[in-house]
Protein backbone atom coordinates (compact mmCIF):
# COMPACT_ATOMS: atom_id res chain seq x y z
CA UNK A 1 0.00 0.00 0.00
CA UNK A 2 1.19 3.05 -0.77
CA UNK A 3 0.85 6.28 1.81
CA UNK A 4 1.50 9.32 1.61
CA UNK A 5 2.53 11.62 4.34
CA UNK A 6 2.58 15.22 3.63
CA UNK A 7 4.13 17.88 6.71
CA UNK A 8 3.91 21.32 6.68
CA UNK A 9 4.70 24.16 9.20
CA UNK A 10 1.92 25.49 11.37
CA UNK A 11 0.68 28.48 10.98
CA UNK A 12 2.34 31.15 12.48
CA UNK A 13 5.84 29.12 12.67
CA UNK A 14 8.39 31.07 10.26
CA UNK A 15 9.47 29.70 7.47
CA UNK A 16 12.73 30.92 6.49
CA UNK A 17 12.97 28.47 2.98
CA UNK A 18 10.12 29.48 2.65
CA UNK A 19 10.98 33.43 2.38
CA UNK A 20 14.26 32.08 0.78
CA UNK A 21 11.83 30.64 -2.45
CA UNK A 22 9.75 33.67 -2.54
CA UNK A 23 12.37 36.07 -2.23
CA UNK A 24 14.11 33.59 -5.27
CA UNK A 25 11.09 33.69 -7.36
CA UNK A 26 10.46 37.29 -7.30
CA UNK A 27 14.11 37.59 -8.51
CA UNK A 28 12.85 35.39 -11.25
CA UNK A 29 10.36 37.79 -12.69
CA UNK A 30 7.78 36.27 -11.09
CA UNK A 31 4.96 38.68 -9.94
CA UNK A 32 1.94 37.82 -8.14
CA UNK A 33 3.31 34.97 -5.49
CA UNK A 34 2.26 36.43 -2.28
CA UNK A 35 3.07 33.63 0.28
CA UNK A 36 5.41 30.49 -0.34
CA UNK A 37 5.99 27.71 2.46
CA UNK A 38 7.99 24.65 2.30
CA UNK A 39 7.42 21.13 3.71
CA UNK A 40 8.43 17.71 3.30
CA UNK A 41 6.34 14.65 1.46
CA UNK A 42 6.89 11.48 2.47
CA UNK A 43 6.16 8.54 0.39
CA UNK A 44 5.88 5.14 2.11
CA UNK A 45 5.41 1.82 0.28
CA UNK A 46 3.89 -0.25 3.58
CA UNK A 47 2.32 -3.87 4.04
CA UNK A 48 -1.31 -3.45 3.64
CA UNK A 49 -2.43 -4.39 6.93
CA UNK A 50 -0.29 -1.32 8.10
CA UNK A 51 -3.02 0.06 10.28
CA UNK A 52 -4.22 4.24 10.48
CA UNK A 53 -2.68 3.95 14.34
CA UNK A 54 0.36 2.88 13.33
CA UNK A 55 1.14 5.24 10.10
CA UNK A 56 -0.18 8.10 12.96
CA UNK A 57 2.20 6.74 15.21
CA UNK A 58 4.79 6.49 12.25
CA UNK A 59 4.37 10.75 12.12
CA UNK A 60 4.30 11.83 15.43
CA UNK A 61 7.09 9.94 16.73
CA UNK A 62 9.53 10.24 13.75
CA UNK A 63 8.38 12.08 10.34
CA UNK A 64 7.00 15.30 11.67
CA UNK A 65 7.45 17.63 14.95
CA UNK A 66 4.81 18.15 16.16
CA UNK A 67 5.67 20.96 18.22
CA UNK A 68 6.15 23.25 15.14
CA UNK A 69 4.30 20.80 11.87
CA UNK A 70 1.04 19.48 11.08
CA UNK A 71 0.85 16.26 9.16
CA UNK A 72 -1.82 14.82 7.12
CA UNK A 73 -1.81 11.09 6.02
CA UNK A 74 -2.99 10.05 2.40
CA UNK A 75 -3.50 6.46 1.19
CA UNK A 76 -3.23 5.67 -2.51
CA UNK A 77 -5.13 3.62 -4.25
CA UNK A 78 -2.46 0.88 -6.41
CA UNK A 79 -2.48 1.61 -10.00
CA UNK A 80 -0.80 -0.45 -12.45
CA UNK A 81 -1.02 -4.00 -11.54
CA UNK A 82 -3.42 -4.18 -8.69
CA UNK A 83 -5.88 -6.88 -9.19
CA UNK B 1 -5.04 31.50 -5.57
CA UNK B 2 -3.42 28.15 -3.49
CA UNK B 3 -0.94 26.35 -5.44
CA UNK B 4 0.69 22.96 -4.20
CA UNK B 5 3.72 21.63 -5.77
CA UNK B 6 5.25 18.02 -4.76
CA UNK B 7 8.56 17.39 -6.05
CA UNK B 8 10.11 14.08 -5.59
CA UNK B 9 12.84 12.38 -6.78
CA UNK B 10 12.20 10.14 -10.21
CA UNK B 11 12.60 6.58 -9.82
CA UNK B 12 15.87 5.00 -9.50
CA UNK B 13 17.83 8.21 -7.81
CA UNK B 14 18.94 7.04 -4.84
CA UNK B 15 17.20 8.71 -1.43
CA UNK B 16 19.75 8.60 1.77
CA UNK B 17 17.27 10.50 3.70
CA UNK B 18 14.21 8.23 2.70
CA UNK B 19 16.66 5.36 3.10
CA UNK B 20 17.45 6.99 6.91
CA UNK B 21 13.44 7.47 7.05
CA UNK B 22 13.14 3.50 6.59
CA UNK B 23 16.03 2.46 9.20
CA UNK B 24 14.34 4.67 11.95
CA UNK B 25 11.02 3.25 11.63
CA UNK B 26 12.15 -0.15 11.82
CA UNK B 27 14.70 0.73 14.53
CA UNK B 28 11.46 2.00 16.37
CA UNK B 29 9.75 -1.24 16.21
CA UNK B 30 7.52 -0.56 13.20
CA UNK B 31 7.10 -3.61 10.75
CA UNK B 32 6.23 -3.51 7.20
CA UNK B 33 7.60 -0.86 5.91
CA UNK B 34 8.84 -1.37 2.55
CA UNK B 35 10.40 1.99 1.22
CA UNK B 36 10.60 5.40 1.79
CA UNK B 37 11.21 8.04 -0.34
CA UNK B 38 11.71 11.49 0.78
CA UNK B 39 10.63 14.94 -1.42
CA UNK B 40 9.60 18.61 -1.04
CA UNK B 41 5.84 20.01 -0.63
CA UNK B 42 5.95 24.02 -1.84
CA UNK B 43 2.62 25.90 -0.96
CA UNK B 44 2.37 28.98 -3.10
CA UNK B 45 0.34 31.67 -2.88
CA UNK B 46 -0.64 33.49 -5.93
CA UNK B 47 -2.62 36.08 -7.77
CA UNK B 48 -5.52 33.99 -9.09
CA UNK B 49 -4.30 35.13 -12.78
CA UNK B 50 -1.04 33.17 -12.23
CA UNK B 51 -1.12 31.08 -16.18
CA UNK B 52 -0.45 27.60 -16.04
CA UNK B 53 2.63 28.28 -17.92
CA UNK B 54 4.22 30.62 -15.31
CA UNK B 55 3.62 27.75 -12.61
CA UNK B 56 5.31 25.48 -14.43
CA UNK B 57 8.35 27.35 -15.32
CA UNK B 58 8.69 28.50 -11.95
CA UNK B 59 8.70 24.43 -11.01
CA UNK B 60 11.42 24.13 -14.21
CA UNK B 61 13.51 27.06 -13.19
CA UNK B 62 13.60 27.03 -9.75
CA UNK B 63 11.80 24.69 -7.16
CA UNK B 64 13.09 21.12 -8.85
CA UNK B 65 16.09 19.95 -10.50
CA UNK B 66 14.65 18.69 -13.24
CA UNK B 67 17.73 16.30 -13.46
CA UNK B 68 16.83 14.25 -10.77
CA UNK B 69 13.17 15.29 -9.75
CA UNK B 70 9.79 15.40 -10.90
CA UNK B 71 7.36 18.10 -10.03
CA UNK B 72 3.49 17.94 -9.75
CA UNK B 73 1.43 20.88 -9.76
CA UNK B 74 -2.09 20.86 -8.25
CA UNK B 75 -4.31 23.73 -7.67
CA UNK B 76 -6.30 23.95 -4.44
CA UNK B 77 -9.96 24.80 -4.55
CA UNK B 78 -10.55 28.32 -2.22
CA UNK B 79 -12.21 27.25 0.91
CA UNK B 80 -13.38 29.77 3.88
CA UNK B 81 -13.83 33.02 2.37
CA UNK B 82 -14.41 32.36 -1.19
CA UNK B 83 -17.33 34.34 -2.72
Amino acid sequence: MKVRVSVSLKPGVLDPQGRAVHHALEGLGFAGVENVRVGRLIELDVADDTSDEALDDMCRKLLANMVIENFRIEKLPETVGAA
